[in-house]
């Protein structure tokens, strides 16, 4: 456990980088909106074992929020943060404010990734992944890093910044690692706090409904409706859950699969109370 | 005169460019489309000053040209860019077909630069500089310079390119060159060649009329209406020409301006015959 550097500035970050480059070492970037729990460590530590130098990004970034979204109760906790780097052995976290990021406000510059940014969760939170790639591309051209993490949870904003980056010609690489879940299946997410105890103990219905659906498929279902069905059944039950979408799609354009065959992953959004969560499952390609 | 290697493959020129950058050269860009004229020979020879690497690239970026525009025949000959850069004393040419350009054709990303894209030539090709910002977002990933060199004589695009390197947090510096004239104080652009020996000689018209405005605002006139008319009317004499736009803006935002008192350009757009021309000149602040 060794202290990490806070930076709130790029200048001085870049500074305290550019000294690691020119000596040759490879730079991780693990981009996260804090409150980091089980799922952003295992990122950390992935880029640990990867890199020499690590870098955790902590910033809610405000133009990936709609309007009458979470942005403002979203949860913070700094102090948390920087103990959980610092056990997970990052070297650095930059936590600007939002005017380090938007200086003159909202900027006129936009990143968008038309097509796999527009379906799931696209469709709710239509200028959500204009914010996430504009916000990215920043982050990477600030840091430069040679590796980027990202949690597969987030499987349409890993697919939208992997097109991205290839579309830009980032120098780059993108890592998506593996959800990690509670002992109960519940995808760990910063907005599970959200959850009261009532609820949490309802939410791993939504990673069963995900294991039924691909069970299905495993057992031989091919076709994506009978699939997505399934899940939506599994999940009509709990009380107070609201099905956004259950949709089969296609593991790299994310385009809607009428039957499964190649690498396939069945995404869902549902609300439990008035928290909306996420979750995905990869159906593999049938041999 | 020494040769300059051209790279047609992302690939090979990063590696070349690699070596050069962990021998902590600066690397220089000068962005084009080739066709290479005295103006192009004035920022590589910029470059060249300034940067130990000088890399020029040589690409018709399909994407920043609408439908009905002159794409197709926009003039190309690699053999003369190649010659003047060497004799200008590049080190690389970066000349990628289309298809290393978008490898998957139309891309899902773009880089978009609201408000400073919208008026002036924004108006009447409303995807134009979509196309720059994403195109020149590319090359300077490819390349990953320290300075990229542009041209004043298109003056939107290179206003468009500041706002999107200071938003985006790209690191590199943009340097903007003063524009280079025929004798007769025609604009050098590669866009002259379309013109028959008459309208050619006719064109000069553009920059004397611009002279006039800027006279005007010198002599003391402050309304930008009244300096706008008088740009309009050295121009409405000459046959054969449409003015597009006659327009006073913030030397910065590229805001239209009522009156002029600080930074301020002129800014035309005329139609020669068939041929689209653009020209400005810089109002100094008033003292």
């Amino acid at each position: 456990m060794s202290p990490a550097t806070v930076f709130e500035r790029i200048g001085a970050l870049r500074s305290w980088l550019e000294a690691h480059r020119v000596a040759g070492r490879r730079i991780g970037l693990v981009p996260t909106m804090g409150y980091l729990h089980a799922g952003h460590a295992s990122l950390i530590r992935r880029a640990r074992q990867e890199c020499d130098i690590v870098v955790v990004s902590v910033f809610v970034n405000p133009t990936q929020f709609g309007p009458g979204e979470d942005y403002d109760r979203y949860p913070r906790d700094l102090e948390h943060d920087q103990a959980l780097c610092e056990a997970e052995g990052a070297d650095a976290i930059f936590a600007p404010p939002v005017v380090e990021m938007y200086p003159t406000g909202a900027p006129c510059t936009r990143v968008t990734v038309a097509r796999v940014s527009e379906g799931l969760c696209g469709r709710s939170r239509p200028h959500h992944f204009a914010g996430v790639a504009t916000v990215v591309t920043k982050l990477l051209n600030i840091v430069q890093p040679h590796r980027a993490y990202f949690g597969e949870k987030d499987y349409q904003q890993l697919a939208v910044i992997r097109t991205m980056v290839a579309d830009l010609n980032l120098p780059v690489d993108i890592v998506g690692c593996p959800t990690v879940r509670e002992s109960d299946g519940l995808a760990m997410s910063s907005r599970n706090s959200y959850l009261s105890p009532e609820l949490r103990a309802r939410a791993p219905a939504i990673y069963r409904a995900l294991c039924a659906g691909r069970d299905a498929a495993q057992a031989g279902e091919r076709s994506a409706g009978a699939i997505a069905a399934r899940v939506k059944a599994a999940l009509e039950p709990v009380p107070d859950a609201a099905v956004e979408y259950v949709e089969v799609v296609d593991a790299e354009s994310l385009a809607p699969l009428q039957e499964v065959g190649g690498g396939a992953v069945i995404a869902v959004a549902v609300r439990l109370g008035g928290t909306r969560l996420i979750d995905n499952i990869a159906i593999k390609p049938v041999p």
